[in-house]
């Protein structure tokens, strides 16, 4: 059987000792583990950033890994921890919708609550879940635990509509920035399937706004930009992506995460 | 035998070379080994972060994890590299105090001073013992070579007192912040062993002080906080923190790391 | 066997999902290797870092090591995939230079041009080849898949020659600070080679200036340093460095990356 793997997407950081410590606990229940960080730099507290992170790196994980998504400003509360297969593959996260996109994305999603308090980390605080039940949760199942022994199947979780391209009309779509990224990427919530004229052969005459820019050209690799050109492409996340050769569109537009976004046809 | 673990606690950040290298010197004495990330961004020099990283995270690792905590100003003066014993597990780290809390809190600590020139990374520079010195000791402990083939005991190793909180008379105690966290926790040095009566059940009427604020609530869950609120809490790591619900306590505070604290009783 | 080894040194941050991204890719195709950041830090788009961060690492890393190295400005244009043979490891990067100071260290190098698309991630992107190309390569390539299926050999492969110091005369050599550190230590490009003087038994009298400042005075280690002192030093990836005990000298003399040093002599 090939060594388990965890993977770890958080809000924790680096700088403090929460991630090391949720480390330290999976290790001690299965030392064999491979603990993989994902990204400890989610936005304190932003379940949208969360759900984008792991939403855009499951799927290149190898069958039965378990991901551990912590973005948990609820703890301590009601609201309960989840245990969710979909994919192949195995959730562990509070029920607040950080798991929304994988929700979306895959047919066949089973979702547990968590409550088989002999695997927990005693006495369990009102504070650091990810130590005291989603690490422990996900060190006993990365020991083939069955999914079935950490609680029974609900199926009122939590789930939010991301915000979606709206279509105002046959010559319009208005989307938004959802992300931007370390070299000044925008990342829209516009996909090929919205638009699907313009990702096809020979695309129409089109217009992206952008704060008050107009992007008129589309490529299919950032070194085809003319240098301080900004220009759209396809992004690998499969998102619409406004972009620069070598230098950051955010910057060089001064836009950030949540500008609008128009895609205007002629 | 399960797999050694060798984790990480470091003032080097992850943008330089040094962690990497670091790595690369254990691997290749033990290449099974698994090198764990605690954190390497301690504040250069500051042992006191050092070892509160440390103590914080220690005991949720399984028994023989080798502990590297590398923050050593004096790299290349007469100051010791040490492997220490304690809790089951392996310290390797300079000999300023940076275990200082690991040695208060266990109650049977073997220290020795190493000096197995054999094993080092030769030659041995005066400005990285955490590559030609520590890094290697681990790699050979992580193989089972016994501790005293390291170098023999000492017992006047350096330990530093960490602030203790002073009660000034019955009403009063004072203390101080020692971390401020990423999401803007106030972790004080407060612990319950210092003030029971505030963790008991039916506490009596308290103000915790900080700054110009007067906090007279303390609660189990950040979110029984109302917006806005700060309040008390204990903290995942044992001590008294002065948090808010989704918010950063120390903006709202404007009050940071090493400021005052009281506790006062009426 | 040994357990196979896959590093990464890339431009991409901790906070995107793309270093996670290339995590999953390799764990899937090789779920027993081990995967090693050495830094995602690396500046956008700068292939001198990137070049610095591999050249001060691969030489600790055992045999067989093969290492990631992915600052890639160039995606998607015709520049090509590379796997590159050298000090009994393996590198695997675009070829736009960044493996530079890795042709320059080593005297046998074998250079490949990675076109097997048969191990690929289909369809292959035009903006991340470190997921669709780089990590699949490095996976299969743990598998003990032979170099030579991944392509044939090539030649003339990028190389560009790093700033070297200039010899003015006897008396006076200019070099330039390649590197800023966490510590502020100023990493020149002057190594022992330039001035055997300065680094022998009995160095002349001498002058290293930099910025507005005349450093006088070479140690071994930092703590030899008065408090406040700006000295040189022999750094620890064999460099000359500028650096002050427990302070940055970088804040000190106010100096960054770029700056010129001059080395005199009386």
């Amino acid at each position: 059987m090939p060594r388990s793997i965890v993977t770890l997407t958080s809000d924790f950081g680096l700088t403090d000792a929460y991630a090391g410590v949720m480390k330290g606990v999976i290790l001690s229940i299965n030392p064999e583990v491979d603990v993989v960080d994902i990204t400890h730099d989610v936005r304190p507290y932003d379940l949208l950033e969360g759900a984008l992170a792991i939403s855009q790196t499951y799927r290149y994980f190898p069958p039965r890994t378990i991901h551990m998504v912590i973005v948990d400003p609820g703890v301590g509360s009601a609201r309960r921890p989840l245990l969710v297969s979909a994919a192949n593959q195995y959730f562990i996260a509070p029920d607040n919708g950080v798991l929304s996109l994988v929700y979306a994305r895959e047919e066949d999603v089973t979702v547990r609550h968590i409550t088989a308090a002999h695997y927990f980390l005693e006495p369990v605080s009102h504070t650091f879940h990810g130590r005291d039940i989603f690490a422990p949760t996900a060190g006993w199942l990365s020991r083939h635990v069955e999914t079935e022994k950490f609680g029974d199947i609900v199926t009122d979780h939590v789930r939010f509509t991301f915000p979606q391209p709206k279509k105002v009309n046959e010559r319009l779509l208005k989307g938004v920035v959802l992300r931007v990224d370390r070299f000044g990427n925008l990342m829209t919530n516009v996909t090929p399937a919205d638009v699907p004229q313009l990702f096809g052969e020979n695309p129409p005459a089109f217009k992206v706004i952008v704060g008050k820019t107009e992007i008129t050209r589309m490529f299919t690799a950032y070194s085809q930009g003319a240098p301080g050109e900004v220009f759209a492409i396809l992004g690998s996340s499969g998102y619409l992506e406004i972009v620069s050769y070598r230098a950051s569109a955010a910057q060089t537009l001064t836009v950030g995460k949540g500008a609008e976004v128009g895609v205007v046809f002629a």
